[in-house]
């Protein structure tokens, strides 16, 4: 698949984002860091020493920066902050593998676009289809049945699929500086939410175990479910394929006013989809980071930018730039990228 | 104003609930227990026992209803079940109340109903009005302005505002059993979270302080709210007269579902609207709690469940003596009502 198909599948983004949903238990704790340094996989350097003197000035009590542990709020945009997103969306490609697994018992997909396409493995048939397409595609993925069937599928997928070109499962290919910051965050009193244009269900499954982040601080775009009881009177929540609300640009600090309530201290990006979060995030009093990840290197990860189709940084890298935001240089300043 | 019109306004609550929103740091904690007796203001018998019992089975290590503390999340109705809702729900007497505060910036208001209304005190020709008229209060009272001007406006009601019979601020008519309760569930390593019908921005002005319960820990009905940048480039969030979200009834585990995602282990309400998220929570695998307040104490609160207009209880109290869900009546449970 080129980048050109994952590109026409982003732009349409806002329109298909949301068609998820979950509720889930995987139970478990990011890595404790107890050494000296905190941050062992980020070069020494100005991103690193930023990171590091505000969490040490909003942490340090009669300081003048500092935060009662109850305010210190940070936030995180997931797809290529945390975890990579390219060659396109890790969520794309989940619901690529379910219409390749669902596909026998849909005979009729043999001769139905975009189903026929996808089982091809021709993205370009189906991206030339447009949204519909899409939408088709997260619709028989995302929507009728209920989020623990969902979340279930979710996990499973997370097990048995691999990136293309890592040959690794998804979920390895989050990056450990940023799971070490997540982990200092915690350990300095801050409580670390997620807050992603990605679908609710789809993250809150496996999040828990790998970032060490509960369900309850996962903020994301989300579609409608009823609340239905089975036949055996057990109460379920069927996943309808109605958008309910995008979590993306402008929808991000209405995201994090609806479910966190106040506004972070700290905020975490990388495309222009979390200009807003950053901006909401630096319009409060007292001391703010605002963060960027910059991809920089392709040959450890990827390398784009302004001109890219899937995470697109250009209007968040100028503004950062004119107001002295933080911005992690890949290449630069991350020893390493994934965990080993 | 008499029940019967409180009651009208009840009926077409999931109707105009909804058009409220917050963004708040009022910081506090609750009260804490320290001593033997976690819960001094229970009575002994039944109801207390069913409480204890539940905590230490589901705490202890190794015993066969250990529930992992990640796990362990319980859900609290607000309206009859932490606070009084009688007369009326308080929200509504905060809409009334800003109408009247309001009324000098709108001298149309003198001969356009509902509002004169409003103004004279004549509630039987508000509720003559139907739900528009409801809809109009809440448009003008609770939407065209930013979600931290409302917090603001609330947070002030509080302070000024007096229950009509008590003659106290309405947040000191919370339940003191149930501040004990929230307190020894935290103790015991629970996450406690309100789950009401009541609007979101309403509630978590006050909550932090009063019920120690964070504005992340606050799920509750909401409106639609727009990212806005002021001329002067500061963003805001602004409250639009559109319903977003009603956590009431089947609502409730929806909306439990995506703010917390995850099943609670432990679920207090109080009326019909809390059935399902007692249905919900009862319908996990494991040890489960579910517990009603009965209203019985006419003299020291108020007195009523089936045939009430407000916080009706009826199918959830049959429900409950079906299956055994725990029921704490007040006049036999509760030593003390009010914090003193």
């Amino acid at each position: 698949m080129t980048t050109k198909s994952g590109s026409a599948i982003v732009d349409r983004r806002t329109v298909v984002a949301g068609i998820f949903a979950a509720g889930v238990t995987a139970v478990g704790h990011g890595p404790a860091w107890a050494q000296a340094d905190p941050l062992p996989s980020w070069n020494e350097g100005a991103t690193k020493a930023a990171i590091l003197d505000f969490v040490r000035r909003t942490t340090a009590p009669g300081g003048p920066d500092f935060v009662p542990a109850s305010q210190r709020i940070a936030t995180f945009d997931n797809d290529g902050t945390l975890w990579t997103e390219q060659p396109f969306y890790f969520q794309l490609a989940f619901a690529l593998d379910q219409v390749k697994a669902l596909a026998p018992k849909h005979p009729e997909w043999k001769t139905t676009m975009p189903f026929s396409a996808v089982m091809s493995g021709d993205m370009k048939a189906v991206m030339a289809l447009g949204e519909q397409a899409l939408v088709d595609i997260i619709e028989v993925t995302h929507a009728g049945m209920t989020t623990d069937e969902f979340a279930q599928t979710v996990i499973d997928w997370s097990h048995t699929a691999r990136h293309p070109r890592f040959n690794r499962p998804y979920t390895d290919l989050v990056f450990q500086p940023m799971l070490e910051l997540l982990a200092y965050l915690r350990q300095s009193g801050f409580k670390t939410f997620v807050v992603s244009g990605g679908g609710i269900e789809f993250m809150r499954p496996w999040m828990e175990q790998v970032y060490g982040i509960p369900p309850e601080q996962v903020v994301g775009s989300s579609g409608i479910t009823q609340y239905t009881i089975q036949p055996d009177g057990t109460p379920v929540l069927v996943k309808e394929a109605k958008v309910e609300f995008v979590d993306d640009g402008p929808g991000k600090p209405v995201g994090i006013n609806r479910f966190i309530g106040r506004k972070p201290i700290f905020a975490f990006g990388n495309s222009d989809g979390d200009r807003q979060m950053l901006e909401w995030t630096a319009s409060g009093t007292g001391l703010r980071f605002m963060g960027l990840v910059h991809h920089t290197d392709a040959e450890r990860e990827y390398a784009y930018d302004r001109n890219s189709s899937v995470g697109k940084l250009d209007k968040a890298l100028d503004e950062a730039t004119k107001k002295g935001w933080t911005v992690a240089d890949m290449k630069r300043d991350w020893k390493e990228i994934f965990p080993s």
